[in-house]
């Protein structure tokens, strides 16, 4: 972790403020999401907590933030209730900058002077992990409290990705056997990545590219969101009482799809990935389309012989880009665009040892009816993603860049 | 009503922001209350839509904000739902601002040239005593939401009203018979002020001052908060639903009460009027006082004898003041510092007709299941109350500056 | 009270229970609803805890009924929850038939020996009113339970009340000036009946007959249940939430309007009284037929030169008879058939004490946020009503035998 | 599938209900559980459904029972909403027994006359195995519902099991490898335990019996309830906003743990087996202990090499019972007694396919946060299980006889 590093990462979050007015940061959507406000503190917060705190001498910036900060770590302390963030207008947009200048002059200081131990170290490369994390939060979040306003406000003015017509959907398959999964030992991983450890899996196959709006369309022509034989129970009861028709962000105006995207509106594109649809959507689509959902590990056996270069937050899209119209034999898009939903609930891998002390609140105590989603999206940063990260949410969440790439048996 | 009378109104509106952060107009602390940046924009909404739309070739500021900052005219439209007023990051307050602009030019301007038939002004005299009552409503939502932040952020930094111990309260005595009430003919009232017409009224003692901090402080010591039988049943369930204690912004520490007042956290003054206390919490301390809350008609019958004088939001003060510590005979603060909760369910007068056309919405539909209250607060503008006004609100409400004056038979 | 009255009015519950079969008894369809087995144990226990168990030597029944039966007496003990009165699948219905013979044997014997104090004797008689009160509450909370069930129960089998197509409705006239209303001295009345006072009445008219099915049919053919501007603002909420869309019971099927009643499914009859209508309807039907709800001093004025006869529980229809086809100048049917919302609130009057003691919670505490009905109904026993007799439901309150008649400003 | 099987289950479901008063029949006492006459007419229901129905010029019990008594077979119509099955006086209980008569008729009259297809008498199995199921459901849906009644009244007046201190638990040690779990061809099986397949297992030790209340005990005195950190963070949501401080069913009276049984209240007995957990407390439990649940794999594996026998309902005690006192080395109690979570989320096996129909609703649709249990319980009929069955419960379900066997990686 070089203090070049921490910079980089520290000033990409601020850089995706920029377009922000003073009124956009303090604002909380729902109780899921998160002003961006607090998404600026909050990851301060952490290195305030766990870097700086310990060092003896260190005066906290302010008593409070501690509390006000804190997201889930009761080792901490009782943090503020969560949908209760949006209520903080104090401090100010400005004096939370104030906070990130105070602690990152220090951390920056600490890393120049060689001040911190191996182990400050590490839990400063998970700080940079975890901003980035946030970075992805800070969109996700900004698109849905602007798409909960009829202005239907853009977070930017941007170009569309650019687009041709996708060639038909086919399989890679991928044999049988005894596999490895996990992070192996070299470069940083969350602990919900380790061990690496042994499966066994059947042979099946791996659709080539992510569900298209289009194929999206098709389902919903089909009455998708209305056959009840499709949907797991739960999905079912989601379905009826949210009221759903159609993905997060789908409008019908004068007969046509329209999308809300981080641009504004726009004319829904059938060849872009699908995305903004929940695990129970997913499941429902797989099922309607004779297929099902890809299990973790094969998504990371297939993953783990690829490259994790793809559309990131970097390119400036924010936004999934249609895949390429060359018929592809090989899976593309599987790193970037959207995060694919697996089939797999969220668990422990066996050996899985949490980190030790608070910060092992940050993974293992979340394994509990959450689902695995894989390979990162169009606002996930270049350098946070690998073939063993493993996103989770809630079934029902449909907030995030989340789409379906399709498995079957062979 | 003259282009000055119209000016001064609406500057005053922007005075009571001025010590705000941008952060702090746009959030919605409970569904009950409206971002600072909503009252500003409704207010002058009520001017566009009621005296500029009507008029021809009015081109509307924007063609959403006619949903956007409609509070509850049905005949209008589809108001945009209340409790989501604070998800509205856009348009910014700048936006706002420019919005209360453009309007006002035009309004002034029609005034100025004697453009407005008697019934426009008529409506133009009707929004601004709309905006006085959003402006005290300005003052109490901010209140509650700064209340929210565990820093306890002040609106704004303020000497605390002077004070001396009050004397102890006495009764006034009035008379029965037939007596009139309601709104004669000269001057501006609301259309629930009106007919003026006969009650009957047996005599009835009214006491010489609110009810005190000091006074409350017993009943709480007296356990009243832990007795059911001194509740009405639905205030026993608030109670327990809620787990009151003591009124709103009261806060124990270090084994004494503080209270949060719009300059920030103070020592509770037992000798200031009470007040952020419910209809249920009125009701129950009436009663553990042996006595009960006036009848609208009686305070009123007492009121009208008096001159409408006392602590109103140009004092500056933005909270209650003690009474005078001489002995008085005669009803003290009846107007100014706390509205004072009466025993009478908001309802129409006998021969009661709402206003024609949507702004008949304004009063009549809300005479449901609310209370008056009576007398204006630290927070009312002094040019907007009278001894007929007839404030409401629901019995469970706390966060506007209501206090207790009590009655008993005689 | 003699032993006689007592026996004839237990007795008279226990005949309300004969049809039901044994499961019947002890569900709760609704938290406002209570079982029928609860209701026949409540009645008991209020003479076992306010007759018996204040005598010397007297061994309660079970030591656990006092609270299992406690309906909302703060002052004997915590009561067992509301919500959960279906729960207790035991004491069985037999053992409460139990429990009602052996306190009815006690308080038989005391009246005949003559061993009761005045007081005591008040209480029992009382207790008597209060079990009226509940034998129409057996049949209301019947009809909803009954009615939750597809299949449609009947409560028993029952010949429709005859009808033949009514007069229109036309106004009785009413002088105005000082009045007395509220109860005189002889005869047993509730506390909130009384003290008698004086109210200042201003002329009105008061319709000759209540409002029939026929005419309600008008107001939902007329939109009247689509159109905001007919209701009060937290009716339009409970019509909007609650998906109303005709009173209660009404179902439309093949083309035509039909009617849950007591006697199962019945094809609606238009010239029946209307009835099943929450103070929301009865508010938006009389806005709608440009004329408002009486006062309820209006009402007791009228009713107080009437005789109290009608259509009570005694005629065996246990539902509203269609009125007269003589055109009437005079008020028909205000006794018995439907309970007619006033449009007052329902509060104390000038001077009201409630009962001493625990007692003193049967009436007074609920003076918040509820709406007197007058006159009895269908389910009323014709002893237990009277012109000053106030009964209370909150607005949104449908179950009750409730209609409507009209009154008007002259 | 015989005609005497089907006779001795359908047997067994009345024989379950012989204590019973009719009141208990019918109440339901959360949405979760169902009456006990649903249950005896829905299994009814199931044969009719899918066994009668099909078949030409059946003649349908009642045109409404095919709504009133479907579960969540959306395939057959909407069903009768869950959380109101308790609202349904009617059918009796005498109704609903006349109902399983005449379909009982009609099944052993085919069975007898061999008049059943090969499909339809593997439904007839099907049905048998769903009778067992809710002959269970029946059993721990009316410990439910006693519970809740203050008098804390017994199902059936019940001896204890016999018991004695139990000695330490110990480690059984399993080598890993590839296994195959999952039903074998021969012999009755739900569709969610097929296909068998082939798993890689770690080398892993399994605790010799399941948990005690001692050992709970231990948890509660060391304040297992109030510490966040043992438990997952919806545990922990589910602790605060629910109030656990103990299993479901420990009360403290006097110092002294009892629990509610079957049979009434009961001292608490240190030695016998836990229940009445959820998954969350397990879960909790075993970090606690330092331990960890087992994977429903490596429970199957080890349950593979022994006999299914053990402490079913047709002990008649209805209640764990203490682990035999001799130290074993080998897992004591797999089978009966209590059922055991697993670690294991509820999925499907890599290549399953649910029943073709309305009868794949059965399992399939439900695989989505639940998880895992394995083995019965002493409310299980012994017939019903075997190594292979996955029983499911959502996270914080503990009103079913849930407890707990540890496991630790080696």
């Amino acid at each position: 972790m070089t203090r070049d590093r921490y910079c980089e990462v520290r000033q990409a979050t601020e850089q995706l403020c920029a377009p922000l007015a003073t009124e956009d940061y303090g604002v909380q959507s729902m109780a899921d999401a998160s002003p961006t406000k607090w998404h600026l503190a909050h990851t301060t917060w952490f290195f305030e907590t766990f870097v700086l705190k310990p060092r003896e001498g260190y005066r906290p910036f302010h008593p409070l933030f501690e509390m006000l900060f804190n997201s889930y770590y009761n080792s901490i302390g009782e943090p503020f209730p969560r949908p209760q963030r949006g209520l903080l207008t104090r401090p100010t947009v400005e004096d939370v900058y104030r906070y990130r200048r105070v602690v990152d002059e220090e951390i920056e200081n600490l890393i120049e002077h060689k001040a911190l131990s191996s182990d400050s170290l590490a839990v400063v490369e998970l700080g940079v992990h975890h901003e980035q994390q946030h970075q992805e939060l800070i969109l996700t979040d900004l698109k849905h409290l602007l798409s909960c306003n009829p202005l239907r406000p853009a977070y930017r003015v941007l170009a569309a990705p650019p687009s041709s017509p996708v060639a038909p959907q086919q399989w890679c398959e991928i044999g049988g056997g005894v596999y490895e999964i996990g992070h192996a030992a070299d470069g940083f991983a969350f602990d919900n990545e380790t061990p690496r450890h042994r499966i066994y899996c059947e042979p099946f196959g791996l659709a080539t590219r992510p569900v298209t709006h289009g194929e999206m369309q098709a389902f919903i022509d089909d009455d998708g969101y209305r056959r009840p034989e499709l949907w797991l129970s739960e999905g079912w009861n989601s379905v009826c009482s949210q009221g759903w028709q159609a993905p997060l962000y789908w409008e019908k105006s004068g007969g046509e799809w329209w999308i809300f995207t981080l641009a504004g509106m726009r004319r829904l594109n059938p060849s872009e990935p699908l995305c903004h649809v929940s695990y129970f959507e997913a499941d429902a689509y797989a099922r309607w389309a004779g297929a099902r959902l890809p299990r973790e590990g094969e998504w990371e056996i297939a993953a783990s012989q690829l490259e994790a270069t793809g559309n990131f937050v970097e390119s400036g899209w924010f936004h999934p880009r249609a895949a390429s119209a060359a018929v592809a034999s090989t899976a593309q898009q599987m790193f970037g665009d959207v995060w694919e939903w697996s089939e797999s609930p969220y668990t422990a891998y066996p050996g899985f040892r949490p980190t030790a002390g608070a910060l092992g609140e940050y993974n293992g105590k979340f394994m509990c009816n959450q689902f695995v989603l894989r390979g990162g999206s169009c606002a996930t940063p270049s350098s946070h993603i690998r073939a063993s990260y493993r996103n989770f949410f809630p079934a029902a969440a449909r907030w995030q860049f989340s789409g379906i790439r399709l498995a079957r048996d062979v």
